[in-house]
């Protein structure tokens, strides 16, 4: 059994590449991530955890890091791309709150604030009380073969 | 190194939403797994697993969870769609069973029998007697925007 | 948290099935691994990691084996598909390498040379000395309903 995380980082990146993969693999390594082994999963934020800049965390190379990300390709020049992840904080820290992500072949700002106000969804089926909504997005006007990356890493301290 | 799970349950849900992620988490929380990080893996029931009810066991808020899931969601009104899990228990308990998942925009009856099948096929694959199949599946006529799941959560205890 | 892995090994396998996902899971055993729960990742290899064969290792069964994979699966009848996997071996081997996975409607020359391409280009962008590239994949005419795969299978030693 996994223990549990307790810290979070919130991380975007955009890059072109010559393919999918590698532009996916760019937007990574622009988001601080790149040479990590990422876990996706469905996205609760345990209780308590909190916030860190991920170049203050200590992430180990090739090591496996459990997250929650948004991510889109595109190979049609001129279009934009664009992911979002929000991150909704409980007013009682000993509840969990709930990471929501959300991409499109859109604008951020379309993007950003349906993100959150998928949180704001979340929470009220949960009928748990919303005390804050963290988000980050990216987007890119793709030029040839590009990726958007948004992420709400966990891990440990 | 992470030690092989020894507990399983079988969990179904079902729910609208205002997104299809929105309906996904619903339907989680439906299934009594919404509030942990669930880790999709390809789905093998390790040797002499127990089967447990959701409600008897501890999940951790935020815990990073393994399971195999179907899933499926749709935006078309008065479509049904339906998931279903099965889990293959062989007759040897020294040996690892199988679980298989199916989805399909269609009803119940037709996704449970497949994915009973597809556990049949399995076996023979394998050449490993079969002892008995444990099935478990939801459907749901869509209103705007749904989303139905059924899965294997893997734990310990 | 997760311990980072040491070893990895390179696997490949293809087979047809009476549905996708029991193709799939032929493939799986096919290549070795097919009675493990299998994590996918996003694909680094951890630094100074190990190559062993996938038979000298001891996976446990039904134990959770973190990977990078690459796998497609058709139902059109005289079709060739192809998956790839590369791993990059940098020439400081304090540094992470880069697993690349690619898989086509294409014979495996094809998808094998991108797959390598792709290693090449992530190291470059990388701005890191690439000492060598390990890859392996495989190719299949569909008869009815295919899969095949190609992994780098992380594990400990």
């Amino acid at each position: 059994m996994v223990n549990t995380p307790n810290i979070f980082c919130l991380v975007k990146g955009a890059s072109e590449g010559h393919t999918r993969l590698n532009a996916f693999d760019n937007a990574l390594l622009n988001a601080g991530v790149g040479d990590t082994n990422l876990m996706r999963m469905s996205s609760i934020l345990p209780p308590g955890a909190k916030q860190r800049v991920i170049g203050d965390i200590n992430l180990p190379a090739g090591g496996l890091i459990p997250l929650a990300y948004a991510s889109i390709d595109s190979t049609t020049p001129g279009r934009y791309i664009s992911s979002a992840i929000a991150v909704g904080i409980p007013e009682d820290d000993a509840k969990p709150g709930v990471i929501m992500e959300f991409e499109d072949h859109s604008r951020l700002d379309n993007v950003e604030s349906i993100v959150r106000q998928m949180v704001i969804d979340a929470f009220e089926y949960r009928k748990r009380k919303l005390k804050e909504i963290k988000s980050i997005g990216i987007e890119h006007k793709v030029e040839n073969c590009a990726s958007t990356f948004a992420a709400a890493v966990l891990w440990y301290e």
